[in-house]
C-alpha cells in the first residue's frame, strides 16, 4: 500500500513563507515556496536578491526546507497555484536545491520566470512549466497533478488536485468562492463536487480568514466600491490618485474602466505595476484602453508626473504603487514632495487595499497618510474586499469536498484553531480527522 | 434686525434623543423629538408608553426640554425630516406641551401618527401635517420651511431648510450622499448647490460617523451584499432566515427581490415589520410580489412558522425582527426554541444590520448568537452598509453648502470633535465658525 | 505496565466548566467539577438549583460527563484544589453519579459542603474529605494524592500531585507564582523543584492567561493599589463603597485593614460575602477587627444601609457584592435607588475587580456604572491584579517541573495555542510532548 | 483693569509640542517650548540639531509661535516646570526669538542648558535661571511666578502659579497626585488648597489621561512591580537586561536598589542615561551605590558589554536605553547582534515603560521584540505606571483649586473632550467656565 505523508515546511506557524510537501511513498510534490516579507522589514538595509538561503532561513524570511533532508524521498515537482510572493517568492533561493521542474498556471509561471531572472545570488536552472487550468500532468506514472479553476486576488489561481494510487490530496490555498468575478470564470464547482463525491483523501487549505464570520464578498462588490468612490462625487475637478496591489489585475481593470467613465486618462505608474500588468496584457487577461499610459522606471514615472502636473491633474487618474506605505513607492515619493505632482487641498488619495495588520506596515502607512493629510489630501481608505475565504466559505468548501482528513495551513495556530472549530461544527474530530501541524513536521495519513 | 438662535435641547451630548430649536426672534421651530433607547434598556421592566415625561427626562431617555422655558419665544412648529425613533420617538411624551403643528415628510408623518396612537399616558392633540419633499410651507409670514430630497436608511428622508429674513438655516440630519439609491432619487444636489451659492446662515448636521474615514458606500452595495450571501451558495436547500431594521424599506425590498430569485416565498414576520412595510406599501414606496406573506401578531407569526416548518423551510425566506437580539423578537424566540421553526445544523441566519456598539445590545446579540450556534446555525453578520455620512461625505456637503456657521449635532463630544477637525481642514475656525454645543445651551448667531 | 490516560471532560474547549479525569489502569481520579456561569446567563429565569444535570449539560453550563461512560474504569475520588465555582459548582449536579469521596483542601471542602446543602434537585451523598496542604492520601494502594501549596485568588489553593506506579501526574490549576502573598505562604517551590528533579510523567495546567506577556504581579501589589485609592485622597469626607469578589479573602482583608487606617467601620454586605468570609474567619484564615460588621440577609443589609445613611456615610466603608453588575447584588440595588443608601455627587465607588470580558457581564457593568454616574458617583475601576499566571510564570513552572508531557486546560483553543507556543520555546514539541485536547477525548500517555 | 489672555501656541491640537502664553496686559509669560518627536520620526534622515525653526514648524515638530506676532505684548519670561522634551525640546529653536530669561526648576534648568549646548543651528543666548520649588520670582513689578511642588515621572516637577493683579493663573501640567513618591516629597496640597481658597482666576492643565478612569497609581507601585519581576523568580542565574526612560530618575533608582538586592552590579548604559543620571547625582536627587557603573559613549558601552559577557551575565544588571525600540539604542544594537552581549535562551528583557501608542514607535518595538524573541529572550512588558493624572485625580485637583476658568491643554480635542465632561460633572459649563482651545488662538479671560 502506498504511504502518503504531508510535510509542513513553512506557513504552518505563521502567515507568510508557505511551503508544503506531499509525499507519495518516495516521491515528493512540493507546493509553493514563499517569502515572509515581515521578517525582512524588521532589518535595515537588507538586499534579499543578494542573500544566501541559509541567512534568509535564519531570519525566518523563507521556509526552513532543511527538514526535507530528514524525509525519505525525492522531490519530483514544485507546484505553484498562484503568483503571490508568499507562495513563489522563495523559489529563487530554494528551487535550485531540488532537481525538479516547477509547474504553475500560465500567469504564475511567467511571474516565476521573472523572479528567477532577478536573482543575483543563485543560479536557478529548474525548468518552469506552464499548465493550464483544467489541465492535468503526469509527474510520475503514479502521480498526476490537476489544476482546478478557483478565484483569488490574482488572475489564474487554481487548486491543485494530486491524484495518487491512494486517492486525491487537494491543495486548496489561496482562494475565495467568488461567483461573480470581474475577470475569469467562477470556481469550478462542478469539478469540486465531483471530486468530493469520488472521495478525497486529504485537503490542505488556508486558515487565514477562517476566524472572520460570514462570507467574503465578491470582487464585484470591490469594483462597485471603487466606482462609488471615483464617480460618486460633486468635486469632479479635484486631483485624484489611487493605489492598489500591483498584482491585483481585476482591481486595476476596474479602476481603468472607472477612469474611462470619469473621462480621465488612466496612468499606471511604478515598476511592479508595469511588470504585473504588462504580463497580464500580453497574456490577454486584460485589455488596455487606447489612452492608457504605463510607466515603470523612476525616470519615466517622474517625467509622467511632471507632464500630468503641467497638463492638469483633473485629466488623469494615476494608479500608483504605495498602498502599504512602502518607503520607495511612487505614493510615498509624492507625499515627500519628491516629484512634480504636488498634493493640493482637497485632492483625493484612494487606497483600494486594506492596511496589512503588521506594525511595520502600519507605521509606513501612518507616515504616508500623515504627510498626505498635512499637504491637504483627503484619504479614502480600505476601498477593498479581501481575496481570502471567510468562515462560511470554508464551511461550504469543506462540506463540498468532504475530505477524510483536513489540515489548515497558511496561518498561525490561532488561525488554525478557528478552522478547527469550524470543522468540528461540520463533524470533524480534532487530532483524528482535522489536524494542526507545525513547521518541520510530517504527518502520515 | 432679526435675531437667530440655535437651541441644543438633546442629542448634543450623546447619540440618541435628538431635539433642536431654531429661534427666529420670538418664533421657534423645533426639529425632532427623539428617544434614547439605551437609557431605557438599562432599567428592568420599563413600560415607556405608560410613563410620564419627567421620569423619562430624569432617566435620560428623552430630551430635557425644560430648557425651552428659559428661552424667550413660542414654538410655532415641530419639524421631523425622517421617521427613526431617535428623531420622532419622544413626540408622544413632549409634543402636547407645545401648541404647534407637527410637520413631516409623508412617510414620517404616518409613522408619527402611529406613535401618537400607541401612547397611553398623554393625550397628544397636535396636528400632524404632511409636507412632500421639494415642498415649502409658511410657518409664519417670515418663516418658511422647505424639504430637500436626501437619502438615509429610511424612505422619505429630507433636509429642512428654514428660510428666515436673515437667511437660511439648514437642518441636515440624518443623511448619506447616495447617488445610486435602490428606492427613491439621489439627493437633490442641484438645490443644495443653489442654496450654497445663495448663502446659508448656519447648518446643523449630524457628526455621527464624521470620524469614519472615506465615503459611506451606496445602499446599492448593501443590496448586492445581500444578494451575494443569499444567492452565492451551493447549499441551496438549507433553511435561511434573515433579519434587518424593520424601518429599512429599501433593504427589505432588496431581500424580497432576492427571495424571488431564490425561488423562495418572502415572509415578513413581526409587528414592526408589519407596521413599517404595510405603510410603505400603502404609500407606494414599495411593491409587494404576489406571493409575499406578512404577519404581525404573535399568533399569526407562530402559525406561519409552524406552516413553514411543515411545508419545508427551503421554500421560504422568513424576514424577521431581532437584528439586535431584542429579547421579544421573533429571532430570539426562534433561538429559544419557543416556535415550531427549529434551527437545523447548517441553517443560515443572516444579520443584514450592524450590531449597535452599546453593551446592552452586544449582550443581547451575544446571547442570541450563542443559542443559534448551539443549535447548529451558520451566522452571516453585518451584511450591511451604514445610512450615515462618513468623513468625506461631510467634507463634500460642507464645501457644497459653505454655511457661515456650522454646528455638529447627533453625537457626543468626541464625534463632534471629529467633525470640527474635518471642518478646520475646510477652513472653518473652532469657536468662530464651527461650534460644539451642549444640551441645554442656546447660541445666538 | 500501568496505563495512564488523561480524560478531558470539560474546560478544554472553553474557560468555565472544568473537569478532568486521570485514569490509572481502571482507577479514575476526577479533578474538579465546575460550572460555566456564562451559559446560564444567556437564558432568562433559570434556577440552577432546581435543574436536572442533563438540561444543564445541554445548555453547556456543566461538563458533559457522559464521556465517562465510554472510558473503562471506576472513579475512585473527586479532587478539588480550590473553591471557585468554575471548579466546584457542578458537584451538586454530578458528584452523586459516582461512588467516590470528594477530597479537597479544608476551605474548599467547607465551600463544597455548602454548595451541596443548597442543592434542591439531587441528593448528593458523597463523603467530603478535607486534606491539608502538604498532606497525602492513599486513594488506592497504588495511587496517592498530595496537595502542594500554591497561591491563587482564593485561600487554601493547591496543586494536586497524583502519585502512580508510572510516576507523578501533576494537576496545576489555577495558580499564580506569588512570592509575597498577603495571606498564607508562597508556593512550595522546594517541593515543586524536588518533584521536577524526580521526574513528572505529565502536567495538566491552566492556559488561561498564557497569552498575557510577562509575570502576574503579586497580590501585595493589589493590596497597595487598594490602599492607594482608599487613602490617597484629600476628599476624606466622601461616601465610599467598594466591591470585590466575595471569595477573595486576601483582597477583602486588605480592604478591611485600609478601612481601619481610614478610621471607618468596615461593613461586609451580601449573602456571599457573609458565607465566604464567615467560613474564612471560623477557619482562622482571617481575623476580623472588633468593629467590623457583617450582614448577609437582604433584611439585615437594608437595615445596615439605612443606619449608615442616617449615621453618616463618612464613618463607614461598605464592602459589597456587585463587582460584575449582577442584577440582584447590593451595589445594583443601591444604584437603582432601592435602598436607603443614596449616592451623592462625589461619592466614590471602587471596583477591586476586573470586568469579566463576557458580553453579558459587560452589559451588567455598563448598566450599573451608568446609573451610578447619573447619580453623581466617581468610579474607580480595575483596582485589581489577576489570580492567574501569565506567560513568564508558565515558563518558569514548566522549566521547574520539566514534565514529560504537558496538557493545557482551563481555556479555549486560542488560549491553549498560546501555551503551546510558550512550551515550544522551552523545547516541547506539539503533538508529541505538548498537546491540545478537546472536551470528550481521552489521551493515553 | 488688567486684561489677561491665554494664548494656545502648541499642544492644544495634539499631544506633543507644548507652548502656552499667558498675557497680562502687555507682558507675556511663555510656558514651555516642546518638541513633537512623532512628526520628526515620519521623515527619514532628519537631523534636528541642524534644522531651522521654520522648517521644523512646517513639519509640525515644534510649536508655530508665529502666532505671537499677532498678539500685542512682549514676552518677559519663558517658564518651564519640568524637563521632558515635549516641554523643553524646542527651546534651542525658538527661545532666541524672545529677549527673555528662561526660568525653570533646578534640574529642568540644567537639562535646558544641555539642550542649548547641543544646538548647532542657532545661537541661544537667553539667560537660564534656576528657581527652587516653593520659590517665587518677580518677573515684572506686577507679575510674580511661584513654583509649587508636584510629582511627575521626572524629578523636580512643579506647578507654576502666575500671580497677577487680577489673581492667579495656575499652570498645572504635567503631574500626578502621588502621595507616596519614591523620590522627593508628595505634592504640596496645603499650598494648593490655600490657593484654591484665595481664588484662582484660571487653570491650564493637561488633559492627556483624563479619559482614563480612576486614579493613577503611585510610583511606589511601579517600584514594587519592578522588584516583583526582578526578584520574584527561581531562575536567578539568567541574563537580565532592563530598559526604562532615561529621564525617570525615580524608576532608575528603584532598579538600582533591586540590583543590589539581587546581588548584581547595576550598569547604566547609553548617552542619555549618562546625561540624565549624572546630573541627577551631581544635584543630589539620587545616590549611586559604590559598585554602580555608568557608560555613555558608544565605545565605553561596547567595552562594558564585552566585559559583562566575559565576566558572566549573571553578575550584572544592565540598565539600557531602547524602551521604545529606538533604532540607535543599546537594546536594539544588542538585539541586532552588534555587541558582545549575546542573548541566550531564557534571558530576560524587561521593559519598565509603556509602548507609546504611536505607529512609528509600535513598529520599532515590534522589530526589537521580534529579534529578541528569535534570540530566545523572555519579554516582560509594561512593568510601569504612568506619570500622568487620571480622571479622578483631575476631579480632585479641579475641586481643590476651583478655578473660575479651566482650560485643558497637552492633548488633542478628544482628550480635551474627556476633560470637559469631567469638569461638567464638577459643575463647570462648556464655553463658559471650561474651554477647548486650538493652537493659534488667544482667549481673553
Amino acid at each position: 500500500m502506498t504511504e502518503i505523508g504531508i510535510i509542513a515546511v513553512g506557513g504552518y506557524n505563521e502567515m507568510g513563507k508557505n511551503m508544503t510537501g506531499v509525499r507519495v511513498d518516495n516521491d515528493i510534490i512540493v507546493l509553493d515556496m514563499g517569502l515572509q516579507l515581515d521578517r525582512v522589514q524588521i532589518h535595515e538595509d537588507v538586499e534579499i536578491d543578494k542573500m544566501h538561503s541559509m541567512d534568509l532561513i535564519k531570519m525566518g524570511a523563507i521556509p526552513d526546507d532543511t527538514v526535507m533532508n530528514e524525509v525519505s524521498g525525492t522531490v519530483k515537482a514544485i507546484v505553484c497555484t498562484h503568483g503571490h510572493l508568499d507562495h513563489i517568492g522563495a523559489i529563487p533561493k530554494l528551487a535550485h536545491r531540488y532537481k525538479a521542474p516547477i509547474i504553475a498556471t500560465p500567469y504564475t509561471a511567467e511571474l516565476i520566470k521573472h523572479e528567477i531572472s532577478d536573482e543575483r545570488k543563485f543560479d536557478v536552472g529548474n525548468q518552469v512549466m506552464s499548465l493550464k487550468i483544467g489541465g492535468r500532468y503526469n509527474i510520475t506514472p503514479d502521480i498526476q497533478i490537476e489544476f482546478i479553476r478557483m478565484q483569488h486576488s490574482i488572475v489564474d489561481s487554481a487548486f491543485a488536485a494530486i491524484h495518487t494510487p491512494e486517492g486525491v490530496v487537494l491543495y486548496a490555498s489561496d482562494f475565495k468562492l467568488d461567483r461573480t468575478p470581474t475577470i475569469g470564470e467562477p470556481p469550478d464547482f462542478q469539478r469540486l463536487k465531483k471530486l468530493g463525491k469520488e472521495g478525497v483523501k486529504a485537503m490542505i487549505t488556508e486558515s487565514t480568514n477562517s476566524g472572520h464570520s460570514g462570507k467574503t464578498p465578491s470582487e464585484r462588490i470591490a469594483r462597485d466600491l471603487v466606482r462609488d468612490v471615483l464617480l460618486g462625487t460633486e468635486e469632479t475637478e479635484s486631483g485624484v490618485i489611487i493605489t492598489t496591489f500591483s498584482s491585483h489585475v481585476a482591481r486595476i481593470n476596474a479602476i481603468i474602466q472607472a477612469a474611462e467613465e470619469m473621462d480621465r486618462i488612466p496612468v499606471l505608474l511604478g515598476r511592479s505595476m508595469e511588470r504585473y500588468l504588462s504580463i497580464a496584457r500580453d497574456m490577454k487577461y486584460i485589455d488596455f484602453p487606447k489612452n492608457l499610459e504605463i510607466h515603470g522606471s523612476r525616470n519615466a514615472v517622474d517625467k509622467a508626473l511632471r507632464r500630468i502636473s503641467q497638463d492638469g491633474k483633473k485629466k488623469y487618474l494615476p494608479i500608483v504603487t504605495g498602498h502599504q506605505g512602502e518607503p520607495d513607492s511612487i505614493l510615498t515619493r509624492i507625499a515627500n514632495g519628491e516629484t512634480h505632482f504636488k498634493i493640493d487641498s482637497g485632492d483625493k488619495v484612494i487606497f483600494s487595499a486594506n492596511a496589512i495588520p503588521n506594525p511595520m506596515t502600519l507605521a509606513n502607512r501612518y507616515a504616508l497618510e500623515t504627510k498626505l493629510k498635512m499637504a491637504g489630501a483627503r484619504i479614502y481608505d480600505n476601498v477593498h474586499v479581501s481575496g481570502h475565504a471567510s468562515r462560511e466559505d470554508h464551511w461550504e468548501l469543506l462540506r463540498m469536498i468532504s475530505p477524510e482528513q483536513v489540515v489548515p495551513s497558511h496561518g498561525n495556530m490561532e488561525m488554525h484553531s478557528s478552522y478547527v472549530e469550524m470543522a468540528e461544527d461540520a463533524g470533524y474530530v480534532f487530532g483524528d480527522t482535522v489536524h494542526i501541524m507545525r513547521n518541520g513536521e510530517e504527518m502520515i495519513l
